[in-house]
């Protein structure tokens, strides 16, 4: 694989480095879009590991993640699943919204990311040790999660933690330019755009706007669409249903562009 | 199959072709009825793509989805579903009222509406990439869940969107008149009638005066029976039980027929 | 089948015939025993198609509904559920309280009450398109839903719908003395009764009487029980478990009888 | 099977005899312990017909009722349940406590209690018409459900309906007597005991003395215990984990014996 | 076995033995540790009966107490639980805490509990009857039940109830001593330091020191534990995660020993 | 497996050894990272005894513990889970945060865990009697429990329960430098830079410094990242996501560094 495109906005690469160096599990902490899970990705390519995904949420069982015994033939077969791929093979283990998953399939996951660095797999009775490459990584969205599900100080606790924040102006143009394929004064501009809509905290928006939604307009407008109404498909719309808050922002977008 | 009839409202048309170049996922926002099923088998026709649908509720699970292994002659035979066959085979995915899936359903199609277009199939270890052809389309009622159900931010913010807004008065007449049979005369009175009750924000309805219904009204004229009695049955009733506001509303079809 | 016995309360019988002209679904609101389901028994008849019927409930399954496989002799055969069975033959489908049913079962009948007039079968992968004789009818009880389940927008304004009421004193006295056998006087003593009963709002029933319970309280008569008890064991004790209400109604009936 | 002991309270033998003259669904009202279930064991003898008895729960399931397929020798077996056999073989069908059921099993037993007489068995895909000698009797205890679970209207309004009352005081004493074994004194004392507790509605207790209680303190003085120490451990202790009502209720005994 | 080790309290060896001679379902009630489930065990084996023991909780089935089929060499065969294997044998069936279980597995077991003496085996279509022998003994604890879970009424009446209390200071010594292996001038201390804790009201212990607390006091002091940090981690500690009402009880441990 | 690291803090090394003498279970209480699961690792090694240690949830189901049928080659095998396997082995089982699971799995236990040491297997119909050498430990952290889950009175009052709060300042510099191989000197700053944060109750943190926060910023400092940025990843954003408490944090990390 080519190595990803990724802008380090802060010290998050010597953080993992150090944190993977001593073999301790990691918290990526940050709002949607603001750049944790190409961050893995990139961090996975530099340290020369594979990386296995989850995107977590509360229906994901223990079985979904360990593996299950699946019926081939009249024969039960077991089948590992993400979770003892990555042990046995000694890739980087990304669990992505950890808060959304069930709390018993956090709770599994305490032996691998301790001391012990193993997993029990009840059904075949085996006690997996983790390969000495491996690593588990997680996601948590602490302004989203704030007053739904909270992680428990156990687990918590077991992870080194890196927060993420918006990129300062000229990274966050750069990453624009490079992703949307649009030129550095639009790619600007979008940015600007962004900074003046997050300095807004009296709208009252769930999140705000993510180097994400700036890339996503900057490719429609490379598709043909005006500036003004990309950023009103790509920006506005994702943000709000509200007609009042719609309104205010096609204002700043007719101020910015 | 033959083109479907479909009259634009605005720009609807320009922006699905601008994200579908740019493979960017689309959300379509707007009240039931609004024609938010009949734009994307329009476009689907225009594109020249084949079309899946799936009517989302919180019953739907993710192997109604992604599929599952069935059993056929002793032998466990696995069976795509709807989703992976739109991503096999490069289709239109349109998942009908996105917000009523239960979250495990959405989150699962996180992988499939960023930049990785696959999703992983974790019955069967199989990584699947998305064809080029293959967009995804989601629909959303944003009135009707505005107290109940939420689109998490980190799923809103992967669809560039499109809010759908009550048409003009020529453009719904040419609706009506084209989908049920009646003449642009009585097709234009549906329309001027619907246009004064959806001005009657003091009845408190849950959803006004669609254009569904006075096609259904329009349909029910040209079976003979008279508009007032086709506006009850068909406009009236299905909007609501309460008997009071039932009698405003006749009060409203004996001033317009 | 002989022609079953209905006598029509207003113009119900012309709206339906339109409805099914144009393959409208339609939905019949009303409190219990006021003649829903009779009424869709007659209609069936008089439009020659057979009829199929299933009571809703919030534990119905989508597979209860569609179908399901079942295992025969160590294969596994496909078994149509009613709605697939109806949809096949062209049956009259009557879906007998309605908004008892999980949201997720009603939705799937979206696309059948559409234009699409289609089902989509997962489990086979067959999209099951409906016969030309096919029609879809629900039921709804708005009284009694009003603080419990509500139907969705989306699925409410697909259907035409029609109001059912208490019918006229003679009219009511026919259906009562039709069907219990007790003659026209004693009939007109029961529903004459009953209309007492229908005007005390301040006895806060939570449904009044139907004429039903006048039709149970005729048959009782007619096995020799005096019309006080026999009111008082089929009218005002399924009414209420309230000893002051049931003393009230009491006088009620000792005034009647 | 000898004919079961049972002495009538009121009118309820005739009104059971009317019911099943016109196969009408029977609906028994009254607390524990008040002799519903001793009266349709003695009402099934009486008609000749057998008894099928099923207690109802909140986890009783459709299949629990109608039937399910078992596998026997690698084949599918249908074996009926409790419902189906009652059906079948026209036996007296009593659902103890009906109320305690889901509302789904509920329905389902709908189309068997009005007009059709008939159930459909989806998984075998078979209408099953009632045998003309089938009858349903259901049971129902007011004053514990009154705020706890109740009865559809649709559901109440399918039964004839007898509310179950304290007996007589005579009525009482010979049931006592005869069914405990002691003698005509002990068990008037028993009753008057039962009476004055019965009357102390300041107590606050769930339910009051029923005749069951004073049968099993009858039975514990057969066995050589005295009478207070038999009315505490058989009345008062299973009535009340309140120690002060426990002492005053004692008095009471004390008084009485 | 040999006669296990039980000292009465008050007179429940006779109250039980008469219901035992009347085959009356027994109740005992009464907080943890109170010596219930010894008592049952004492019973067992003084009416030379076998001694069948299920711990109750939420997630019991009726499966899990009546019997279910296994597969064994590709045949179902039926087994029976705990509850069918007493009602066969004849044996003590005893259900500790029963309020625990759900109310459907409690409802299972009433036609067992009254004249009827049976179980109905819907699975097998085995209409079970009671051998002579068996007898139903169930435990509740009122102290801790109170908020929580309740037995409904129609569940208790079928009891003769008996109520555990503290037992007297000498009988709670000599159990103290021939449990633990103190000697009595210890078990003397050790019950009336608990005596003294039981007194203390103002502490709002959910439960107050048991007996069985005591004895394992005893053993600590026995492996060679000093007398008051045996309290600590027997008494103190079992008892309380409050820091003060710790210190408080502390002070009484320093006071006693 | 050779002797584990462990440095008592006071007399639980004494405790533990009478309560395994006496073979009466053992509760550990205390926060997360405060050493309860090593403690039990040393103490398994200190006895000669294996640890079979499972990680309560609640979803841990009876059947994950005990032991379930596993269909092999056509045959139902059964196969013992964690606490099966440690009762026939005479292992000490661990069961970590008790508290989680639910209740049901907890009650099972119960014969476990007093004087009957033995466990039913429903399934099997097994009495599995323990082992001589089998002794069961269970951890709970009251801090994080107290109002959400509590331990039921029944199951607590069979537990000796020891309580671990902080160790003093040496013991915990040992402890740090022991483990993350910093040097005697900047252990100690950690430990007192933890001191000073666990004095700050005004802050309203869930839970407060572990050591095991301190070892893991040891094992930052030891990979080469400076002191402050090494507590601010592994000290600050695992306890907090609050921006305030992260800047106050960082000022006493200025302070102590």
């Amino acid at each position: 694989m080519s190595r990803p495109y990724y802008k380090p906005i802060a010290d998050e690469v010597e953080i993992f480095r150090a944190a993977y160096a001593q073999r301790l599990p990691m918290m990526l902490k940050g709002p949607t879009g603001s750049g944790k899970s190409r961050f893995v990705e990139f961090m996975a390519h530099e340290l020369g590991r594979p990386l296995i995904q989850v995107s977590c949420h509360d229906e994901t069982s223990a079985a979904d993640l360990i593996g299950r015994f699946l019926l081939k033939g009249g024969e039960t077969v077991w089948q590992d699943g993400p979770v003892a791929r990555a042990v046995r093979s000694g890739a980087i283990l990304y669990l992505d919204e950890i808060a959304e998953a069930r709390e018993d399939v956090v709770v599994i996951l305490h032996s691998l990311s301790d001391h012990r660095r193993e997993i029990f797999i009840d059904r075949t009775g085996e006690n997996l040790k983790a390969s000495a490459e491996f690593m588990m990584v997680v996601s948590f969205n602490p302004g989203y999660q704030k007053s739904l599900k909270e992680l428990k100080p156990s687990t918590r606790q077991r992870f080194v933690a890196l927060d993420f924040r918006t990129p300062h102006e000229d990274v966050e143009t750069e990453i624009v330019q490079t992703e949307s394929g649009v030129d550095s004064k639009m790619a600007l501009k979008l940015v600007r755009f962004a900074n003046k809509v997050r300095g807004l905290h009296e709208l009252g928006l769930t999140e705000t706007v993510s180097t994400r939604l700036l890339v996503d307009a900057g490719k429609m407008i490379n598709a043909g669409i005006g500036p003004r109404k990309s950023c009103a498909v790509s920006v506005v719309s994702p943000l709000t249903d509200d007609l009042e808050i719609q309104e205010t922002l096609s204002e700043y977008i007719a101020l910015s562009f």
